[in-house]
């Protein structure tokens, strides 16, 4: 017997690589249409016995994390990277990721909107507390350069500081050539 | 024979729709594993006759559209919802998109994040002249609200103004109840 958590991962994987290769694939149009129909015969399996919504709104607690739907670091969402946050003792976050063919924007380059996406979620993480989330109030993106596709990129953030519910972060995105895309962002925690 | 443009967008389509399944899927997990296998194998049979790189790398010209591939609008994007950007005649743009499970961030909502691609790439997009692309240089997000997931949503923008090579553009993403998120960005003209 397969370990269920184990295999809902693996079938993230394989699907990110068939992202991939959607893309990218020269095969002609006939074989094409073939794997089409294969996959929708797979959907169709999978889609049989299924969660309604989306996987954050589940009601069940069965080991899973909350967060293996999320479009950033959700381990089960193949459109996920899925980004693996670290968080530092004193505060401040990285992660570290190479964007492919699925993320690109300007030829070449990761999206905007992309580099938007991950620093928004760096920058979250220096504000979030175990059960007690945070909110992204306002963000303000500094775009220096095209980010590359294909190369190894480091988000970092770090608190800059915290006023009643909300905690003001910065950060940037970089490659091994220093400064792409740079951050600001006030992040706020719901009163309860 | 298939039309090749065609057999692509139908494979990033049944593709799209797998991604949706694999996130929700509560299949058991040998069948999962099962699931896996298979799309491991017509991974392996699409990307056996591949481009290398990226789509906007490419350097044939065949008729598909050099966006093909992009995150946002990009129809053999299985990661992209694709949007549709419409530009009206005053300069100003919408586009209109439903986001289901493949992009939340807090539960039942759409990540924070996946707002600023969409508001990125709108924004943007007041700018854009044909052959004359333009880049994000600053832009900043004001999050009112969480934006629900399925529910039908209409993120709009316009030009502010224009100085020299910089436009000015404003917008915002709403639902049926209002505003989630708006924006403000400058995108810049590269010189040439």
């Amino acid at each position: 017997m397969t370990d269920p958590a184990s295999a809902y991962e693996h079938l993230a994987i394989a699907v990110r690589n068939l992202i991939d290769a959607t893309i990218r694939t020269e095969l002609e149009p006939d074989a094409v249409a073939s794997a089409a129909a294969q996959i929708d015969a797979i959907t169709a399996r999978l889609s049989a016995v299924q969660m309604p919504g989306s996987f954050g709104q589940r009601s069940s607690s069965d080991g899973q994390s909350a967060a293996s739907g999320n479009v950033v670091i959700g381990r089960r969402n193949p459109s996920a990277p899925p980004l693996v946050v670290h968080q530092e003792k004193d505060g401040s976050v990285w992660a570290e990721c190479v964007f492919g063919a699925a993320y690109e924007g300007p030829a070449g380059h990761v999206h905007g909107g992309v580099c938007a996406v991950i620093l928004d979620h760096v920058l979250g993480a220096t504000a979030h507390k175990p059960g007690r989330p945070a909110y992204t109030g306002t963000l303000t993106l500094r775009y220096h350069r095209g980010t590359p596709l294909h190369k190894l990129l480091r988000a970092e953030a770090w608190i800059d500081r915290v006023e009643g519910v909300k905690t003001f972060a910065a950060g940037q995105l970089k490659d091994s050539d220093g400064v792409t895309v740079s951050a600001q962002g006030v992040f706020i925690h719901p009163r309860g």
